[in-house]
């Protein structure tokens, strides 16, 4: 058993989910490990992770609307309005999802179902740069 | 430290939560891992897992019913509704528990407090088998 | 590599969020990995874990009201009452959060962000001693 440590940026531009599935994939790929366990963990309190269907992109719109609804942008709910009134809603989304991912590797793949994908969820506004760490253990 | 997979499916018959700790338990047994670390993942988007309580079954029922209320079949709230009424509530479920669980081993067994049991939480109304990918790693 | 396995304690005194980001820390740091992977692991159905931001402590209030908001104590919502108005809701509350966290290990600590702190999240009225059972791996 060996193991493996990467980092890398995912780039957002505002509330949704941003599939990087390609960037895991390809790392996993480089590190010649064919059965093992593949950790995703994101350095963030304001943005998560999920895995969703990456089939019919409208379910990535409606589950973003479906946490804007429960976590509205409303600064009479919450005492921490100092970052702006998408930041508290921005730390309950992160709270509801995850901010953390294990996924065993088998055949030297992540042993993904058909229809799923790895989603970094932003839950501000503004762009941002969000960093992932990646851990692969396996042989 | 050597490493074991397997697959296991779970036959669900239509929304609420499924029990299956004891097949995890019985694979975990078999693989004659003293100390390690197990990891549950599930291939679905409208599936997903959760650890609840196993004593009383009103606590799975009332679970159910509370993530009905949240996520309500109403499909003036969605876009994706092609798949049917309970398809987007489904993946909004599925974003509000967990694809993956990772449990430690101890002597042998998963470190489970006293009332925890494992449960598949199936999210669509029709009969599903829903595929689960175990991996093990310890000596 | 090797493993480690541990368990501790964190006493709570009602509903909210203790941070417990130094038990772990001293603990991983203690066991001489300086690349691998730590999981923590709460062994309750009525308590849960999440990874926040440590800044500002009206965030964890804030947090701690929103799931006062989302799962109300009103007995007339659950069948499960027999354990107080504020059990169904804690069962609630763990299910929407989490019962595990994996965290890579980079340089003999945790690959925390800057701003994240770990937390277990009391959902009970009453005070209580909350197991939690690491494991880490590495070398």
């Amino acid at each position: 058993m060996t193991q493996h440590t990467h980092k890398i940026t995912v780039a957002t531009c505002g509330k949704g989910l941003y599939d990087f599935t390609r960037e895991v994939e390809r790392w996993v790929g480089s590190c010649r490990i064919t059965t093992g366990l593949v950790t995703i963990f994101i350095q963030h309190t304001s943005a998560s992770l999920t895995i969703q269907e990456n089939a019919d992109p409208d379910v990535i719109a409606d589950l973003n609307d479906f946490f804007g609804r429960i976590a509205p942008e409303d600064n009479r709910l919450y005492r921490h309005t100092v970052e702006g009134p998408d930041d508290m809603p921005a730390h309950i989304r992160t709270a509801l999802t995850t901010t953390q991912l294990s996924i065993p590797v088998i055949g030297a793949r992540m042993a993904l179902g058909t229809w799923q994908g790895l989603y970094v969820f932003e839950h501000r506004a503004a762009s941002h740069r969000r960093s992932v760490v990646l851990h692969l253990t396996g042989e």
